[in-house]
């Protein structure tokens, strides 16, 4: 049996004269970026000029939409209707397809941000909304969300194809959601336990939570980091530990269905 | 010989709970829309409700992009280069773009916004870069902008369909560009000034300026105005005065070639 | 016995070119306002101009912050921290400040807006921080807050000055909170119930819940609206009732220790 | 005869999750600091905590008040009126006041920020409106302005101390202005060339100008950098050259009358 997995990186998360990231190193270890749209990162100069240097790479663009909070780093829960989360999704998607349009690619995926990101995985009815949103804009999109979550169901049994994404430094809770940063577990930092975790969650579907349970686990994108030298050094390590462990690292598109 | 107009109106101009202008009203009574994309007006929610709304109605879409100055209105100038023109005006159009795809229909035409507009007409580098923008982004879209200005020779020259656009209620230089809102004969407001002023640019092609010159003008579309219950009864009149003059209103996708 | 109460009322609510609220109107007919600092509502062309509006019609000037989200008019809930809800404050009131001091005026108060109020009456680590916020910068300046609410408590253990808060077109839950807005019992909007009401809170410091329990409430100040021309009516009959029952209608600053 | 000299830098440019500058180096080798007042870079958090930094190393605090620019860092020109001048200045200005004084300081000094610089120095009527504010808000705020510029001379008419700052790695036109940037001749970093050249501005109140022509100059301050390491290094050897021409560092306050 052949095992595949993308590997998916946050990057273009600097704003105007702001540098954030070393989004020209880690761009070389990924297979699929998600590039931040301007709100609660991001501008229109460092997205053309990122969606360039992803298809200079041969890496896979999605959009990264965000909360309007360029203060909080679109990192605060902010209480959206339905109706809102819908519309901002699809407008700050929007943006990024007229840049990835204007250099010849096409859009391959949708992840939603920090709040954004963690609302759209509890309440249903934004789940929903984004559904909707997203299936009237272009149901080839691709949709990047937190494995075993209910807008990953919600989204299969609308027919989309959904890649549920895992985290190797993060714990998790036995509902298959993020421990929180603030509480003990939040963090798996040492690549010798991080590793062989994120193997077997490919491999045999399962995981460890912060408490000990085993619980269920679908892993079609690692989420990875590239702020810093030490996290670049992590995703080598990852990659020469899935390719000892003979997992292909391809593009989410490639064998996603 | 057959005349025909096209009439548009800046719609969509409220932001969060912020209103502006009569939309419901003035939509009846105009071809073509130019729909504020959130930078110097406009919103998410606003622009899902405002391309329904043009649907509805039948009158086409375009997008308007401006300044990112909320706080200006989009109407001073600002310093940009053209690589930032560029780039702005990709990020809101093809943020509208997902708002018309999800709707269903196609964007129309492109006409830029206040400050930005007038930076165009008048900024050979800067209408190049913008006109490589929209080229990049999809060459279908029609280019609403000054008749006889800059960027609407380039865009003719590059191909694209180009709308020379008029204002009723403005009076002109004899270079054709716009006599300052500050300065005397900066606007034609009787009706009875205005209604044959128009008629003779689209069916003789010439203007009468401020100064007393005689200019030749070409007179696609006409833009009014929808801010209250005296411009819609301007725009009324202008309507009744066109078809006694036997021209014909239509949308400029119907006629400019 | 002499009864006085206080009229408060947010103003200043407009952005750049967007209008809201019958400014003008209002205020000849309270004692209090709260000046929207810009980040809700409101930018320092308008606060300028409603400092000296205030100025000369003698209504004294509170502070009005709120969340960064003029997106949302300030009313949706926003994760914020402690440490930001003291600096958020502090910016926003010093912002003001410059504008009274400039005109020769003292500020009276602060009135936290929308999100951020409702966050501060049930958030105390938040609560703590505002007041650590006002002491430092000025212990004169009053506190406008929810009647019965723990930063009302904590506010005059501190030795401040506080103006406890009732609206006269709101329903009570049983804890003091206000009746959300969606619920049922939410609004109390016909002057023939209001205004007895109102009254009852000032002499006698109870009202009925929606729910109809009875409760202590202390009536520093009324809060009343000057949106549109049936909210200053209802302002207006408000005043006549309060007249007739004897009431001394009065700035909180000449009758709060 | 004592010499004596100020050395101002820009700090507190971070915002939300971004960071610029070596603040905590930086602020050791200077006497006054501009700190960023949020709107083309600072948030209140880092307003906050520069003022307790500044506290702590016993260095002077200005307001350093922008446009309304962050995606353009207050860089690019923007058509603002005298009215939205004063009132801008205000707000930031005030903003930062709260911190200030909440800190238990005293703000020392405003000097304004890149475009917004630019436009005080050379527009009449723009500079006289910041002086109007400025006098209105506190008479004893001493403006740090560009040498030999029209608002240096308008606000010493008015009575107003002023900082006349000179900068030791740009390059002077003969009117006294900097040249642009984008010319030859706009920097001076050799620090061989750029600390007598200092010196001599301090001591003899002469410079040569880019094209060569000898200038007067007044130099109470002198504007220094702390981007990075070399910016640093810089500013350690204009000490140590100012140190052995025996001219003394000392805050403006200590010596401006």
């Amino acid at each position: 049996m052949t095992y595949y997995v993308d590997l998916n990186s946050d990057i273009g998360e600097g704003y105007g004269a702001y540098k954030m990231g070393m989004d020209e190193e880690i761009i070389k270890h990924v297979t699929s970026i998600n590039l931040a749209c301007g709100w609660h990162a991001g501008d229109p100069l460092i997205m053309d000029k990122t969606v360039k240097l992803a298809k200079e790479f041969g890496v896979n663009v999605g959009a990264h939409p965000g909360y309007p909070d360029l203060l909080g780093f679109g990192r605060r829960n902010l209480a959206i209707t339905p109706e809102e989360a819908r519309c901002y999704m699809l407008y700050q998607t929007g943006a990024l397809i007229a840049f990835t349009k204007a250099h010849g690619i096409k859009l391959q995926h949708m992840k939603l941000h920090g709040g954004f990101y963690n609302k759209a995985c509890a309440d249903k009815a934004l789940a929903d909304a984004i559904l909707d949103g997203i299936e009237a804009l272009d149901k080839d999109i691709i949709l990047m969300v937190l494995s075993g979550s209910y807008i990953a169901k919600a989204g299969k049994e609308r027919g989309f194809r959904v890649s549920e994404e895992v985290f190797a430094d993060r714990g998790y809770n036995v509902d298959g959601s993020l421990v929180n940063r603030s509480l003990p577990g939040a963090f798996v930092k040492d690549p010798k336990d991080a590793i062989p975790r994120v193997i077997r969650m490919i491999k045999e579907g399962k995981v460890t939570t912060a408490a000990g349970e085993e619980i269920d686990i679908k892993a079609d994108s690692i989420c990875v980091h590239g702020d810093n030298p030490h996290a670049i050094e992590f995703v080598k390590q990852i990659r020469a530990g899935l390719a000892e462990a003979d997992i292909t690292i391809a593009p989410i598109q490639d064998f996603i269905k």
